[in-house]
């Protein structure tokens, strides 16, 4: 698996609208096990997102998807920096779920519910 | 929603054996929305553990489970020190699930399977 761990900084006041955009963006990408945006209680302006994918490749590929593509062009006029970004190897866990998973599941519940 | 960003370094050596005691004590927890352990690709020694909980309560409560204690009291003598540990406020994402949600998932699985 491969994983970030990325503080940025958003322009004054400008946190929930990019956590709005960053969290458009993350539904159904494919290979996404884990995409969580967060605010920092130290620091008003300051945001974390940690992201698990399948692969690299997953991720790259990713950036090419044109709601992502969106998502950063309306994203990056409301960041001021980025401070931090962390590439890790996740090895497990909780809460690493596919999107087709995701979807698998939500299907599963319609023909139950 | 109450988060953590942790980094740890093991005892030289000790990593893996940290991270298999890490991941044992997690499934279940109640109010655990994630927990990812992840290798540092830059440090043969250290160790990313990221967290999304419910509440910090929840958390709180967490390590008076029996197989968190265990796994505190099997991981201690593997690590060497903790680097950092950053508390945040999750907003949203993908792959945030909870263990009851997981478990009415699996119990799906097997009626439909």
């Amino acid at each position: 698996m491969y994983g970030l761990i990325g503080k940025m900084t958003a322009k004054p006041g400008q946190r929930d609208a990019l956590a709005e955009v960053l969290l458009d963006g993350v539904s159904g990408m494919p290979g996404c096990l884990s995409y969580v945006v967060a605010l920092d209680p130290t620091n008003a302006d300051a945001l974390w997102i940690t992201e698990v994918w399948d692969t690299k490749e997953s991720h790259e590929a990713s950036l090419l998807l044109p709601a992502v593509k969106d998502a950063i062009a309306r994203g990056m006029p409301l960041i001021a920096g980025m401070d931090t970004s962390t590439i890790t190897e996740p090895v497990g866990g909780h809460g690493l779920t596919s999107a087709a998973e995701r979807e698998e599941r939500r299907a599963e519940q319609t023909i139950i519910g």
